[in-house]
C-alpha cells in the first residue's frame, strides 16, 4: 500500500497522524479536514485527497473518525513493525536522537549507540549502552540490525560509513552535511536540516 | 526567482550544492548532472530539469561548471542574505543545532540560545550565550531577530510557542514532535525527522 503514495504524501500523513495523537489524548473524537488543514497550513482539498487516497471515509459536517484514521495510517505506514538501528556518533545530535521519544512510537528502535572516543565508550546514554565503534561487526552479526543513523563529524563521515558497510550496514541515514558514496546494495538518505529551513525561509518569503 | 521554484526543487538545489561544494574544495571543475543523479540517486532527466530551471547551462560530455553552478545555485536561493535566529532549548539538540556548521554556510546565523534551566543560563555553548528565557523580549526589541527555532520538550513547546509569540517572534522551526498553534501572523514551520525517516523505510521498502 505504502509503495503507491509520493514522498511528500508520506511526510503529510505522518503530520496528519502528530496531530491526530494530540487529539486522541484529549479524548476528542472526530476531526475534520479543515481543521487539519489550517493546523498544518496545507490545502484542504490536498488533506481530503490523502485520507481518501487510504481508503478512510468521513462524514459530512461530523469529519473523520479520530482513532479510525489514525489506525489506518498506523497500518498503512508499517508504524508497528519495529526498525532497528543504530546511532553513531555519540555526541550532541547523537545524544539527542537517541532521546527521541516520537522514533518509539513509529517502530524505530535504537538499540545502541557507537563511538571511538574512549570517555563516551562504556557508557549510558538513556537506556542505551555507547560500544567501541570498532566492536560493531560483532554486534551486527549477532543482532542482524543493519540500518546505522550517521552523526559524525562531516569530515570523518565518508570514512565511517565505508567502516559501516565493510560491517554489514545497508541503510544509512545521514545527519552529516556531506553526501557519501556508497557501494549500490547499499543505501542512504540524506537529511537534510538546512534544506528543510531554506524551504522554510522560501515559502514565507523570509529575507 | 526562489518563489518560483517548488519546495522540492528547493531542496534537491541544496543537496546539489553540498555535493558542488565537495567538487570546489577537490579542485573538480566540472561535474555532469549523471554524475549528481548517482550520488543522490535522483533521476537524471531531474536533475538537467532542475539545472535548467534556475538558468545555468552545461556543455555536451564535459557538464557545468562546479563554481558558475555553485554560485547560481547560492544567488537562487538567497544563501547569502544572513538570517538570524534565537535557539529555544540548550538541551542536547539545541546544542546540537547551535554547533552546526552547515547553518552559517546558508545563511543561517545561531546569535544565542534560551533556557529555563539556571544551571545552563549563562553558560556559553561555543561562542553562542545561554541567556535566561523570561528575557527574550528584551532581546528581541533590540536586535529584532524574530525567527526561533524550538528544541524544548514536546510537553512545553505549545506554552513556550505562546510565550515567543507575545514577545515578537514570527517564525517558529519547530523540532518538537506537536502540532503547535499561532496566530495567523506567526509561521511554523514543523521539522517533521521521523516522517523523513519513514520515507526513507517506504522508499528503500526497509521493513
Amino acid at each position: 500500500m505504502k509503495n503507491n503514495l509520493s514522498q511528500r504524501a508520506i511526510v503529510r500523513l505522518t503530520q496528519y497522524h502528530t496531530i491526530l495523537r494530540d487529539y486522541f489524548k484529549k479524548n476528542i473524537k472526530n476531526i475534520t479536514s479543515s481543521q487539519i488543514s489550517k493546523l498544518l497550513e496545507i490545502d484542504e482539498t490536498q488533506v481530503r485527497k490523502d485520507i481518501k487516497s487510504i481508503n478512510c471515509k468521513g462524514k459530512c459536517k461530523v469529519g473523520y473518525e479520530v482513532f479510525d484514521l489514525k489506525k489506518i495510517i498506523e497500518d498503512v505506514l508499517d508504524y508497528k513493525v519495529i526498525k532497528k538501528a543504530y546511532v553513531i556518533g555519540a555526541g550532541n545530535l547523537g545524544t539527542a536522537l537517541s532521546k527521541y521519544s516520537k522514533f518509539n512510537d513509529y517502530g524505530l528502535e535504537i538499540c545502541a549507540l557507537f563511538d571511538i572516543d574512549k570517555s563516551k565508550i562504556g557508557n549510558k546514554i538513556g537506556d542505551k549502552y555507547v560500544y567501541n565503534l570498532n566492536s560493531i561487526k560483532s554486534h551486527i552479526d549477532k543482532t542482524g540490525i543493519n540500518i546505522a543513523i550517521l552523526t559524525t563529524p562531516n569530515k570523518v563521515a565518508q570514512e565511517v560509513a565505508d567502516f559501516l558497510v565493510k560491517s554489514g550496514i545497508k541503510y544509512i541515514w545521514n545527519f552529516a552535511p556531506t553526501i557519501l558514496c556508497v557501494p549500490e546494495n547499499v543505501h542512504v538518505w540524506h537529511e537534510n536540516l538546512i534544506g528543510s529551513f531554506l524551504q522554510f525561509c522560501a515559502i514565507e518569503n523570509i529575507s
